[in-house]
């Protein structure tokens, strides 16, 4: 991945500057089942990450044209200005229906080990292409969206200069390449947790080393762990104790939708918890907006240990520490659409009121 | 105003700093009823600008938890990544509602003798209060916005920065004053017409040239005039022949709501016509999609005059030349809400789906 260093460099030049206050010659901490956050994406397979497939996933990530409405786009529910997501139990889409689930964020989301709440997408390209069709969200057709991209010579040339060596490159799956190239630079590194690995014994305060205290030894890293502090496996919610329906709601099972493994219900994907504070409300249901309550909740459903409020306000002390800096994104101008273009439909209900 | 009548800004031609195609030595190019579009923005009356305001304003034109959803900004029905526009008829607020009017380009409105299609409001300071109260908007309430302004630790810093002579700066009045600020800074210079004015003959075209002189020749410029090429003044919308009910709905008899004087039935500002090939559908009623059509109705209806498909689209080839550079926006990222942030309410439509 050494030469996609300038690209990241370009995409976070503040990210690296904060980065930098942890001296080179610093001895990196240890602490037991949590890394650092990579400040370079991974490979993506069969999607190799170029600069222009990059810039062009930018571009679709802030189509709204891509849905049915022109007034949905990725950034709607992932909005880069609220750590990647929309701040709302659930989210809303076409005519103002609202969805299944709490939307995740898009940050860090590459390192994840598969997407959707149940991982029923394997990586980010085949998530990208469930909420452009889902009628509750952007309510389009691969049909419709290949039309709209077609319609619009200056999207045809970004496309063929993203997949060169393809005869016809714009196709659905080649928006979605573009797009998880694009969310793939979507890291934050340089948060406070970073600095304090890279040898920064600073970066933490005391009421922070106090709650990683607490959450290491409570058990926390068993499910949020790693360098994504979480997203690399499946969990039961519920494993002590279950949950009211408010939190789980029993129609819902989760995992096993996927699987259709009985001994898979109730367990969804243990999110990561980089940018955790910013991006409430909690759990799947987004059921609780407190990030203290949603810790009391994981220690009594999933540890049995009844957190006191002391301690789930250290755990939470630790838990900002795992924001990193934003990525900086220059707005993108998008193109005319053309007399082709499929124009607008906004269903319904548009005549309602 | 004064100094933005036509003969100054020949004398003047600011167009020039952003044109760098065109030679110094250049001699500007008159064109009778049109002028070059300033490069900076007016003097805002009681809003002096400053670095920190237009920051402010940046963020708050972006913030969606202006709104009761936490869903709509400004940037939903004024998107530049569209040319300050949501390419719909008529916007899409709060439930999906639709509103009655298509949402004006924010490009160059602060060029505009007053805004809203009606000019009910003096400027973009009084605009900025309308959407976000409006219902069928953002559904918001002064106190509302005020107090979710004030739970934000970082937005009330920002406000003392941007305001620094006042004891309680987070006010509406002040939100819209920052809103106002960043508006006034989206300008669009270096079109092809600006860079024709400046004194670059081989900036227009043989068609745009054709076109100009239709334009011009026609009477287009008695509505569509001065350096903003419209937005100067309130005319009848079926001046010689009134269009239909799909282009003039009966119901909205534009600026007599405002004057209470009957004789100013079915006025509307004359919008301004940069940027307008980036702005369809068009009119208040946003009933037509294509430009040439939109020219032909004008001919019409205003000017008793049936274009040729021929003149319009030489019309339609000049009007394309009055589309300038979109401002180059860094996408803001907006602080955190605090547990004493009103938190969203979707509305009674919430649980219907």
């Amino acid at each position: 991945m050494k030469r996609l260093l300038p690209l990241v460099a370009l995409l976070f030049p503040l990210a690296c500057q904060q980065a930098d206050t942890t001296p080179e010659s610093a001895v990196p901490i240890a602490v037991a089942g949590l890394a650092a956050l990579p400040t370079d994406p991974p490979e993506l397979v069969g999607n190799p990450i170029t600069e222009r497939k990059v810039e062009l996933g930018k571009m679709l990530f802030f189509e709204p044209r891509l849905s049915r409405s022109w007034l949905i786009s990725c950034n709607t529910c992932h909005n880069l200005a609220l750590g990647g997501v929309d701040l709302l139990a659930t989210s809303v889409g076409h005519g103002w229906q609202k969805g299944p689930r709490n939307s995740p964020t898009v940050l860090n989301a590459v390192f994840n080990i598969a997407q959707f709440w149940d991982g029923r997408a394997a990586d980010l390209k085949e998530q990208a292409m469930g909420p452009v069709q889902a009628a509750v969200e952007m309510n389009s057709t691969p049909d419709r969206v290949v039309q709209t991209l077609q319609s619009i010579p200056e999207y045809v040339q970004l496309f063929e200069e993203a997949f060169p060596d393809e005869a016809n490159p714009v196709t659905f799956e080649n928006m979605a390449r573009a797009i998880e190239a694009f969310e793939a630079t979507l890291i934050t590194p340089g948060s406070p947790f970073d600095r304090y690995l890279a040898g920064d014994e600073a970066a933490l305060d005391e009421a922070q080393l106090q709650g990683l205290e607490l959450f290491t030894g409570k058990g926390c890293t068993a499910c949020h762990g790693g360098h994504n502090v979480g997203g690399a496996g499946y969990f039961p919610f519920g494993l002590v104790q279950r949950p009211g329906a408010d939190l789980l709601p029993p129609g819902d099972k989760g995992r096993s939708a996927v699987t259709q493994v009985e001994s898979d219900d109730y367990f969804f994907k243990a999110p990561s918890l980089r940018n955790v504070d910013l991006t409430p409300p909690y759990f799947h249901s987004g059921a609780v907006w407190d990030l203290g309550a949603a810790v009391r909740v994981m220690g009594t459903a999933q540890l049995g240990t009844d957190l006191t409020e002391a301690e789930a306000t250290s755990i939470v002390a630790f838990l900002r520490s795992l924001t990193g800096s934003q990525p900086q994104i220059d707005y993108p101008i998008l193109p005319r659409h053309t007399k082709d273009t499929p124009l607008p439909e906004l269903g319904p209900m548009e005549e309602q009121h």
